[in-house]
């Protein structure tokens, strides 16, 4: 067998089964050696912002890497908005990427470029292939290196000969690598924090921590130390409804979070690190643990959250402590305007249970959370690095590692557009996600940022590089167009019936929620 | 005033007159100084490859620079692939990327990335601005930077302290810097070696040097010496139609090419170098020089193609030489089916003087040249760096350059996916480009290029990654919902009709073209 081929059978044989791609003749080999494997299933992205968006939301949900197949440096660029989430989810992606041959990059072809430097941008380890007969092993450190612990990005630069050469062999097959627990002396420290510190104790969590198991054993925590409980503003994936326990956020912008913050006086992190704001702004503090407040790591990103809690629950003999739990309290439907809201009002009474959330909802977005905390036990995705354009992609790559469970793509207008090609490959594959297009036409973020910088009124011009008017987009001819059958709803009661069609239905549908102020 | 307001003035004052963008929240004082400054025109794209793309196009026909105003390491990463592209067609782009304030990167806030690095890619010129008092003049000399010559992508990372921080002063406004002509030696040793090949001698042609006034002495060379006139494969900009001199073009495929250049023994270069496949393929050549031929340089890439071949005419002693110019003889409108070929007969019939044709039309566009070569004089830019997705953005950009001239955009409908959002920014900004849609519903060159590997048949599974079909676009659909009229042409009478309509309004009009086989 050729590099290819070799290289697939590692792949497969290492849990990776499923390749996100949109390959072109420098990956034809790899193309030619998955025919050859019926066991690995190729899913095609229109973009490859689908295609890495995918990755991330498939190894979310599925707890294991797929591998993305990207064309060049060019194929990498387009991605790499994608996979900067994905190394903020800290989850496993194997990222291969074809280059020219090896001989032929010298030439500096028209698309020769320096795919190693992109590629650092967002990946914690990278290789070039040099040779087929080694490609394989390659393939196979890339899958160990990508569980590091913590999950990250792995590329594999794979030279087109590197590919077609041959005879080459497979490497032996990799095991998922797990994260440690950390050591007793910690576990210890922090319980005697945390016993001391009582109310003004805090858990600050992310990663594994934010299982329907690790929030039972925090809560058991919080109810024997009364330390609050909280989670990063934006969490990888979170088991959130009626009977989990409910952490609470830490507000996005950073005064908010001062706020929220103010009196914890021992701060012990579980999967995350001291709080930090999004942007800087001139005058304001960035570093959010407020002053006089100590930070403990319980578990680094890199250790494991569950293990680390359920210690923490027997230091502090608590394993008979009663966590809170969210009661059963979904609100009635809405009436009337189609508001923020009320469309979060609708999402919390139809929720089905189990479903799973991804949410690039922006700023019209911000009351979901609340009204979602006593929804249907479900599952929540967040956009993790900041780089809008990841919700469609993600939704699709869940509802491929979870073909079973419903998936809702909370989605606003804005950074939809930026990977709108999402729609197209859930049409194809008959994903069963449902999306609400949060459609206030603008980037309500900006207007509220021009206005906190202090520059007074902007002019027409200035707006209009808010505004997702002039024209307007239609999202249900969008959607329809790339195969995706939507509504419009400029009512609560128009939403519930989208809503109701997206979730009574089984495949992609999508409903256009255009909100009033 | 403070860093930002500083650094628009100076760019505007050195001729940088639009911005593109999608700007975010460390971009925001940017804006605000946008605000401040009318004489430049900030353009949103719902997408930073429209935004790249567009500046691509600008670039190719204004001959100077426009801004982009990109959002950190992934809004740099969505530019990336048409960056390249511009990389290739050796046009100035000055690269604006905000960045977080230079004392928030350090706490690794979840939108932080090693900007520089994935910059490096695509950029002969980076710099990181330290400090609002320098940083207008980092941005004069990313301006000078952008005019090579050649011209190249000058990244500017602009840390959001650096842009709010003041008080400070515009920097001396830059010049354009004009490339030098070669030296007389080279020319002279050009001329006597052209004369000595006679038949065996051609010119191989990019930059400038396909100016109308380029292709006339390139005209006068050939008739002078018998040497034969070729362009690359992918040219930023050619003069071409009735009336102008036509070179051959060098094929896309590395065995076509080498058939072309079979018997030429002296090469000479001017603005480009000798010619190499786009691809490497096993066993086959990557260099295409013929066996035996040599190569002469008689303009770098960095030097003036123009007054290189004028000089070379007068070394040639030329002056009078008439060149062989392409008779008007446009072919008459097609009947019948629609088909590439009628496709590109329509096109040379309808196609009005003076037009800008963007060309992306990928395979099914292969006919288009020879068509239109007797076509009423047009302005022609090519995909450059192979990075698809470059056609509807450039296209935009272009028209802004030039808001007088009608811009044809041929586009493959897989490569127009990438960059859809370009139709948008079209019919907000009113901008007179009709698209053709090349809808043929598959990526036609990657079924070819399998064919090549020999790998046999491809399954099912396999064919679908090289298919857009299932669902089909709809692109009448697409570009509607985006504000853009259009009508679908499956005769070559609705082609004609369409395209009359696109050529008859002014302002952005779609015909997707159904192609057969």
């Amino acid at each position: 067998m050729n590099g290819a081929r070799s290289l697939v059978r590692t792949l497969i044989d290492s849990g990776v089964e499923i390749c996100f791609t949109n390959p072109g003749t420098s990956e034809i080999h790899f193309v030619a050696a998955l025919d050859a494997e019926p066991r690995m299933k190729a899913i095609l992205g229109l973009f490859e912002g689908v295609v890495t968006g995918a990755a991330d939301g498939y190894a979310r949900m599925a707890g294991k890497p797929a591998c993305t197949l990207l064309h060049l440096g060019p194929g990498l660029g387009n991605g790499l908005a994608n996979l900067h989430n994905a190394r903020r989810a800290r989850v496993p992606v194997v990222n291969i990427v074809g280059d020219h041959a090896t001989y032929h990059r010298q030439l500096d072809a028209p698309l020769t470029s320096d795919i190693k430097s992109i590629a650092s941008g967002v990946s914690s380890w990278i290789r070039v292939s040099q040779d087929a007969r080694t490609v394989a092993k390659d393939g196979a450190e890339a899958v160990a290196a990508s569980y590091g612990p913590p999950g990250q990005v792995a590329t594999l630069i794979l030279p087109a000969d590197t590919a077609w050469d041959g005879p080459a062999e497979p490497a032996p097959p990799v095991a998922p690598r797990r994260p440690a627990a950390p050591d007793d002396a910690t576990v210890e420290d922090v319980a005697r924090t945390l016993r001391d510190a009582g109310e003004a104790g805090a858990l600050l969590m992310n990663g594994s921590a934010l299982s329907e198991q690790g929030l039972l054993l925090a809560g058991q925590v919080a109810a024997s130390t009364g330390a609050r409980l909280l989670c990063d503003t934006f969490v990888t994936r979170m088991a959130r409804g009626a009977g989990r326990v409910n952490p609470g956020r830490v507000p996005y912008l950073g005064e908010q979070a001062l706020e929220l913050l103010r009196g914890t006086t021992r701060l012990v992190t579980v999967g995350t690190k001291a709080p930090v704001s999004f942007f800087a702004y001139p005058g304001k503090p960035n570093q959010l643990t407020p002053t006089g407040c100590s930070v403990l790591p319980l578990a680094e990103p890199s250790e494991d959250g569950v293990a680390a809690l359920a210690a923490l629950v027997e230091a502090l003999d608590a394993t008979t402590a009663v966590p809170v739990t969210v009661p059963d309290g979904r609100p009635g439907l809405p009436t009337g305007e189609l508001t923020p809201k009320s469309l979060a009002q609708a999402v919390a009474h139809l929720l089905p249970e189990n479903a799973i959330v991804m949410n690039e909802a922006g700023t019209a977005g911000t009351p979901v959370p609340g009204f979602t905390a006593a929804a249907a036990p479900h599952d929540w995705l967040d956009l993790t690095g900041g780089a809008i354009g990841q919700g469609m992609p993600a939704a699709s790559g869940a509802a491929v590692a979870c073909p079973n469970r419903k998936v809702l793509s909370l989605q606003a207008d804005g950074s939809a557009m930026y990977t709108v090609q999402a729609l197209w490959t859930q049409a194809r594959e008959e994903l069963d996600v449902t999306t609400v297009i949060f459609s206030n036409r603008r980037y309500a973020i900006l207007e509220m940022e021009y206005s906190r910088v202090g520059a007074g009124d902007p002019s027409a011009a200035t707006r209009s590089l808010f505004e997702l008017s002039r024209p307007d987009l239609d999202w249900v001819g969008l959607a329809k167009s790339m195969g995706v059958e939507g509504v419009r709803a400029t009512t609560a009661e128009e939403l519930t019936r989208g809503l109701e069609r997206g979730f009574g239905e089984t495949g992609p549908f999508l409903v256009e929620a255009v909100l009033g102020e």
